[in-house]
């Protein structure tokens, strides 16, 4: 249950929340739409000023000006650099996070990768409402490991049952993208490790919004996504941690030139470079880093604790409002519990995807989940208490004047 | 040998042959150094404003305002549509080409799929003197090709000698990234099929520089680069090319949600989607596809016929006033047939090196390729053919005063 009581009825308080509320100021530094109140930062960040400047310096100096040369006076050290502007926000240390690619081809990486390391054992273990690319992709890399390996796909609640010397790798996302679910980070790391297995997290809905600790976690590997809390842009880079023990031991399965020890001796054999580097396959692209780097620049003007305080705040605030607002008209799928909610607000509804298209027309933007999920996010960064307050208000009207019923919402089209 | 007399002695001469050309006024659609000869166009191709456009678009309005909208709005369909626009450049049909990832990648992708559809063959036969990262990427596949998979890197001239019922796949880069050699696209993907082999092309050095035909010559899959002779920007995503009679056939190894048939309804179990989309794994940048969607807008106001003659036109120009100016200095390694020749000029040097640096230092670009090759990229939608005749009077410059000895460059850093 949320801990705190919660009085909150009125714009006024919330506005008085605003006043205390020490990110406020960093609200300034995101481009935002007039009169919108954005709720699905947990999908795609928006643009911040940094971001703005960080492309339009590539654009007219980097590469504009530099051209070739660019990729002799910072580029090729542009991956590891971002890994290591990420390291902090999930308790990693320097060197062992690094920025490329995709995060579906990161964990292809990880996973084939791991499966080296215990050649004896058979099985992946994974949870089934895992987001689904994360399961295509381990089915994938398990055909192509060189022995039979099943992918379990089983009810995590479940996963100390399906513990057993046969499981070589556990793969779970941290923050369920539907309902919201943060795991035990800490104690699940561990139960896997009691098992001989190894443990690797999807961060995707964690990273810049929940306070991760690695280090002391213990976590293996680990890879997150770039265009959601952290604000990087559609389809922007995504991110691989190696915990350090496993550099030089882990082999990336995926290599290419630019991991090479020496890219530019073109040596027709493949040496990985040290560390993280050798995760790097060919050449990411530099505007996208670029837009990344900008939009990490707000973080080092806060701490995770803070991000945290806040994003609880938002979402309990959420959660008392739409039950005082509008008893009976939503189940809350998230957990109540703090220490199980992510940054986001899951309600269930029949008409969840009508919801949030009225909602969209009134200028709230969440989004739907398949079958009947109503999602919003909440980031810290720019996200006020009023704009919590107003976007009930909405919901309250969208709720009241059922214009969820609206026919062109019967044929749904979830591609929002 | 080049069929043409060139006659070529004056830098009146030239700026006549300007005064002529066609292709003279896309110079204007790139932002290029003042003063600065960029022969390095086919390692990165400068911006052009259309990119510079592009990019503001989307930080502007597309992430800016619309926001995760855009992935209902236009995002979704980019890959494929970018394909589309690139298709005519390598004679590809509607359909056929998909752009995202990196060239790396996409290899994988082909390489891995191509396996499976020989799968009583045991053998990929390539160059040894291929890109390397072709050559890393082909042995990580193969290593889990489920089978037991040799890579034989031979000598490209004795390829029909190696051709036997167990060569599965033959990988090929169209134009050698050090040479400037074309090979004979037609020629070898037929003998290549004849053995009952599978025919993949790297087109890294030839999209954009050299006609290509891949539905008359037969070719069952390509991949190219978006940063070359494209101008898509440094790491700009890749494209890859699947003769539409292996769509359904060939499977994407890699699959993600992106190419799933319904992204959007989280099913547990990839099923991949129709044509190309299947090839894309997760969300690629939007941001770098924009960048590249602008700079293949130039494309449109031409034709490779008209970039080819331009461009061995220019690069026949450079052979004979190096030729001329500094008889004896270098060996010509790049063929002298056109039939035979990319878009580039490879003079092999004993200071290769130093004589890059000291023309960079002369405001004339070109690269350094190890140990012993000075490459220079002739692009004709931005080089004029007094920029050759003064690049070469630099190049003269440099050879005569022996500044390319200078011990700044004795000890060679090849990331330039």
């Amino acid at each position: 249950m949320g801990s705190e009581v919660i009085t909150v009825t009125t714009r006024e308080q919330c506005v008085a929340l605003d006043e205390q509320d020490e990110l406020a100021p960093l609200r300034a530094e995101f481009l935002l739409n007039e009169g919108e109140i954005y709720l699905d930062g947990n999908s795609l960040g928006p643009v911040s000023r940094a971001v703005r400047q960080r492309v339009d310096d590539v654009l007219d100096h980097q590469w504009g000006e530099q051209l070739v040369r660019g990729w002799g006076s910072g580029w090729m050290a542009q991956p590891t650099r971002l890994g290591d502007r990420i390291a902090p926000l999930i308790g990693a240390r320097p060197g062992e996070v690094l920025v490329a690619d995709t995060l579906t081809f990161m964990i292809a990486k990880l996973v084939g990768g791991a499966l080296n390391l215990r050649p004896d054992r058979h099985v992946i273990l994974t949870d089934r409402a895992n987001f689904h690319s994360d399961l295509y992709i381990m089915e994938a890399m398990a055909r192509r490991a060189g022995r039979p390996i099943t992918v379990k796909a089983i009810d995590r609640s479940n996963l100390a049952s399906h513990l057993n010397d046969d499981v070589a790798l556990v793969e779970l996302t941290h923050v369920d993208f539907r309902t919201g679910e943060a795991l035990d980070l800490n104690e699940i790391t561990r139960v896997v490790h009691e098992a001989g297995a190894l443990m690797l997290w999807d961060f995707a809905h964690s990273t810049g919004a929940v306070p991760l600790d690695v280090t002391s976690a213990g976590v293996d590997f680990a890879a997150g996504c770039g265009y959601k809390y952290l604000n990087g842009g559609p389809g922007a880079p995504a991110f691989v941690y190696v915990r350090r023990e496993f550099q030089g031991v882990l082999e990336n399965p995926l290599p290419g030139w630019l991991g090479h020890a020496r890219p530019f001796d073109f040596e027709p054999t493949y040496e990985p470079a040290a560390g993280m580097q050798a995760w790097v396959t060919s050449s990411p692209s530099i505007i996208a880093l670029a837009a990344l780097d900008g939009a990490l620049d707000v973080f080092e003007r806060t701490t995770m604790t803070a991000i945290r305080a806040k994003s609880l705040a938002l979402t309990d605030l959420f959660i008392e409002l739409v039950g005082q607002r509008l008893p009976g008209h939503f189940t809350v799928v998230t957990p109540l519990e703090h220490s199980r909610r992510g940054s986001q607000v899951a309600l269930r509804h029949e008409h969840a995807y009508g919801v949030i298209q009225a909602l969209i027309g009134g200028g709230v933007v969440g989004d739907f989940r398949a079958p009947d999920i109503c999602r919003f996010g909440f980031t810290p960064l720019y996200l006020r208490f009023v704009d919590v307050f107003d976007a009930v208000e909405r919901l309250v009207a969208v709720m009241t004047s059922e214009s969820y019923l609206d026919e062109r919402y019967l044929v749904r089209n979830a591609v929002t």
